[in-house]
């Protein structure tokens, strides 16, 4: 069990209060050196499913420790063949519509017919405040007992481009470990819809009954994203309420513009407390996942998102090495507020702090 | 009226098919060095209203001959005092949907009302096949004859970031010269939308009567940037039809997460070919204007989007410097084939990529 335990947890037993910057070194200290196996080691228990093995290549993977990336990526390229044979569901809703209670009616319900689970995360769980269900383990008990689940917490600390990137890596090993549906969990309420859009197959928005109140948390244009939406919590004193929030939702995504994939978004409803209606829910993932692979915009979508993480990589790696330089940082602050006192335009703004940046490195 | 003219048309006269690359300087050979004036000139002309002197200053500001962008850096930063005060709208709809017969009409309709009207565009209008409107100066005549009006087709050329940021440009030269109200028209299908919503106050979406049809037409996520949506061609022949629209837009809307500006997108109903409601729609564009210059989020707005454009233009230039080096070319096409066919994982093929920038560099 000890890789489904998750790590933020166990390291906050030994200290107060973990700043985000040191995690890294307390995590060294706690998983000490001698704890990194050989290549082989790490291959043959992730091929073999063993799910403490593929816990620690995904602390490999998340540690921004140079030796440790190495061999992370070492892991990552060795997987690369035996990755991609998975369903990547995306899984977003605001706090409280009952995101956790869902994974894990959903996923039992799942491995019932014979499927290997894995649910990742993908907002920064020291972000805490914000609901990231996968920080908190005293939920989600029996899926993350179960042995067909393996559940890992997103990485205690970061920005979001780099939890994403650790993300996605770790999707692969788990594929290469097995599991052939994997949940991406998302909190809906902040910018890191778009990076879990980019690299699922499907993405699912969880919603409550009554549409158009809780609506309000939700951030424009993640509705446009969704090709599935259901409605959770449809117990049967309110079904009145979740049939008419199902017919609204329904008005409303016919007057978007179709998908890329060919697929209308559908609404259903379920409780996942109650488990009713589960199988509907995977009824449409199916009938998605048919029409996907079927006009082969399964394998496009794969194609762009590699693509897409390529090029977002290198735009994130150039702008850090810009902005990070300390000429650079400081003519920034200058420059900004004149821009925001109309004292200089933007373009021009952005044309002298380039000059110096030239200048700098000449 | 030659500041009026389409530069695209003058030019075609002299050459077949002018080729992209060369536009400047066949441009070069029309508005010859003698036809530069001096900086002050320039100013004299802008600020008294003098159009074809604003029309020649805003061909410095498109030009990339490094000495005319130079004296057009310096005209902005001349203007930039006396700019900022009109209202910036965004226009934006399908080929098909009447954008420049409602452009002539409403333009028409608010110099009546006293005001002075700007048009620019931000589809590249070399690009004629998406449609672009102000690349075909035989529509919206009677406005472009108009001394209270001034019109400019789209650059010519260039990329999206490129003619976005001349645009931007244009609009404070234009500011200074005293137009009050300044229509940014783009097409609705591609990507320029977001690019628009980075310079407007306020974002209309023009549609045509019955909503779900030529919906296809638009691309995802537009609909939740607009402020106000216009059914145009709302004939009496078909109202029954123009008010169901209008009803199924409100309802989709009221779906829509609020608005950052704290305004509820309105849908309005016109016909810009008989002239009706027109003075509707500006009633709504004169609430919206009302609400945001009183909870300030029309300066808020603004800053946010000098402070956009000058990252922005920041992170385009880094991006332009990396990828345009003969080296990183090359290589690029390589990792991105190998990321194609999971060969290598993303991530690590932009490390590599990115080293090889390092050595370049060293």
């Amino acid at each position: 069990m000890r890789a489904n335990k998750p790590k933020g947890l166990s390291i906050n037993k030994g200290v107060e209060k973990p700043s985000s910057l040191n995690t890294d070194a307390i995590r060294k200290g706690i998983y000490k050196k001698a704890e990194n196996l050989p290549l082989a080691k790490y291959m043959d228990g992730i091929l073999k499913g063993d799910r403490m093995i593929l816990g620690r290549a995904i602390t490999l993977v998340e540690s921004s420790l140079a030796d440790q990336h190495e061999i992370a990526q070492r892991i990552i390229e060795k997987c690369l063949p035996y990755s991609g044979n998975s369903l990547r569901v995306g899984i977003t809703g605001i706090p409280g519509v009952g995101k956790s209670t869902f994974i894990e009616s959903f996923g039992l319900d799942l491995i019932n017919k014979g499927k290997k689970i894995a649910v990742l995360a993908i907002d920064p769980s020291s972000d805490r405040s914000k609901g990231s269900i996968l920080g908190d383990k005293t939920r989600m008990e029996k899926l993350a007992l179960h042995e067909q689940a393996f559940i890992r917490p997103s990485p205690s600390a970061g920005t979001l481009g780099g939890v994403a990137r650790k993300t996605r890596e770790s999707i692969l090993l788990c594929e290469a470990a097995g599991y052939d549906t994997i949940f991406i969990e998302t909190v809906g309420v902040g910018q890191s819809e778009t990076a879990v859009h980019s690299m699922v197959d499907l993405f699912l928005l969880l919603m409550l009954p009554g549409a158009g109140d809780e609506i309000q948390g939700i951030k424009r244009g993640i509705m446009e994203l969704a090709d599935l939406i259901v409605i959770n919590k449809a117990d049967d004193n309110r079904i009145e309420k979740v049939k008419l929030s199902q017919r609204d939702l329904l008005n409303a995504l016919h007057l978007f513009p179709p998908t890329p994939s060919g697929w209308t978004p559908a609404v259903e409803y379920c409780s996942a407390r109650n488990g009713s209606r589960l199988d509907l829910v995977w009824e449409q993932i199916r009938k998605y996942e048919d029409l996907i692979k079927k006009n082969n915009y399964f394998n496009i979508q794969r194609k762009d998102q590699a693509k897409y993480w390529f090029y977002e990589t290198l735009n994130a790696e150039l702008k850090r090495q810009f902005f990070e330089d300390n000429r650079i940082k400081k003519s920034l602050k200058k420059f900004e507020k004149q821009v925001l006192s109309s004292e200089i335009s933007p373009f021009e703004a952005a044309r002298q702090l380039l000059e110096t940046n030239q200048k700098n490195t000449v």
